[in-house]
């Protein structure tokens, strides 16, 4: 197959393209790194993103970015950098990328732990993720051509904990290789509809 | 108590003044009906209406519009749309009303059913939902002063059957006065984090 990976440089984004890289043609995307440059919180970005690459089986998102900060200190403008980046940005993905999908293709979205089991400062990735995975359920039932959506919600990586470490006493920490194994799950499986719980 | 019910003219919001009022002082606040006026989609007017009301002991909200469209139709505007009213709109409340509500208050918003089970054309209500409900979890842990946070989620109600019936064929309506009776449950109980299904 030939997949698309959104963030393959980044932490979680490099397992997920070794562990689907030993089987299948890679197109590498990122902001600063690349085969192809793409800014997920600009709509014409994406769509030049898409029409450089060409057609695809799959479509995988390990980008997206939200701010972390207490709830007293998220003002209305915190919450939109987020709703840009990793909510609107990854359905940015879905609505350019379904005509580029072949008949049976899959998009792999990324949430996280947050949704179901907060942190302090976490309201605003709790609430973009809790907003991609409810998208991922209904778009689902709608995506022409057999085309199938998932999620991969991971619990926080062992590889992050040098930094995120202090805001998540207490979660087992996973290898992003364990979580880069529910993205082959939803590429290489046949279920739509699903979030992947990684922890 | 006193209680600030945004959205009480409405099929949901009526029954909910109804629930509320027979026990409790009930303010309330409408785009163009009520006590007193605002437009959630605006953060001066949602400021200027907690001014307005001065202290409460909850607040509860039964209003929040989003678009209605097949996927391949909900363009960037739409999604905004919904984000800007249902979604934004119950933060603002949050982030406005906090500083008036009395120490152990509470906030109930408003989610459905979408969250959980996807209805053609109901992926920005999903989404919208979804978010609502995982920032409830969230806020929970960080609010201060023992302010509560919980979420209703209705199944389609029958009293909008008339109007909705065809996108939920299937679905079990449940009576306005029995998704009001999970409200009082929000306002009166002691729990918190909590999404209340009714369905
Ligand atoms: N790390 C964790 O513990 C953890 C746990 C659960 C969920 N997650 C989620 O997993 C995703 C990736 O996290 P990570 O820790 O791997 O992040 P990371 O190491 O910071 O990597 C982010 C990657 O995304 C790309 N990127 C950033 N902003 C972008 C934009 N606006 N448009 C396009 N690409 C962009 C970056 O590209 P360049 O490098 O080319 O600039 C980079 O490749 C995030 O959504 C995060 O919330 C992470
Ligand atoms: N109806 C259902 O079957 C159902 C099922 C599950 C969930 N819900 C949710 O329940 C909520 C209420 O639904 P409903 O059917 O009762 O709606 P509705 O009958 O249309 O009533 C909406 C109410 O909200 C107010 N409102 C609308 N836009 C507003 C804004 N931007 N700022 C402030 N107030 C605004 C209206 O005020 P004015 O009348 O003063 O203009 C009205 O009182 C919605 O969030 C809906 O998604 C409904």
């Amino acid at each position: 197959m030939k997949i698309l990976i959104i963030g393959a440089g980044g932490t979680l984004g490099q397992a997920v393209a070794e562990e689907l890289g030993a089987r299948h043609d890679i197109v590498r995307a990122g902001r600063s790194h690349g085969d192809v440059r793409v800014d997920l919180r600009d709509a014409g970005s994406v769509e030049t993103m898409f029409r450089e690459v060409g057609d695809l089986h799959a479509v995988v998102c390990a980008a997206g970015k939200v701010p972390f900060a207490p709830l007293a200190e998220l003002d209305e403008a915190k919450y939109l950098a987020g709703v840009q980046d990793k909510l609107m940005g990854q359905i940015r993905l879905v609505q350019a990328g379904t005509p580029r999908l072949r008949d049976g293709g899959s998009f792999t979205l990324i949430t996280g732990i947050l949704t179901e089991q907060p942190i302090v400062a976490g309201a605003c990735a709790s609430l973009v993720n809790g907003a991609v995975e409810a998208f991922v359920r209904a778009a689902a039932i709608e995506l022409p051509r057999g085309i199938r959506i998932n999620a991969v919600s991971p619990n926080v990586l062992t590889e992050s904990m040098g930094s995120y470490g202090p805001f998540f006493r207490g979660f087992e920490p996973v290898p992003a290789a364990r979580a880069a194994l529910a993205f082959a799950r939803s590429v290489e499986g046949r279920q739509t509809g699903q979030v992947y719980k990684v922890w």
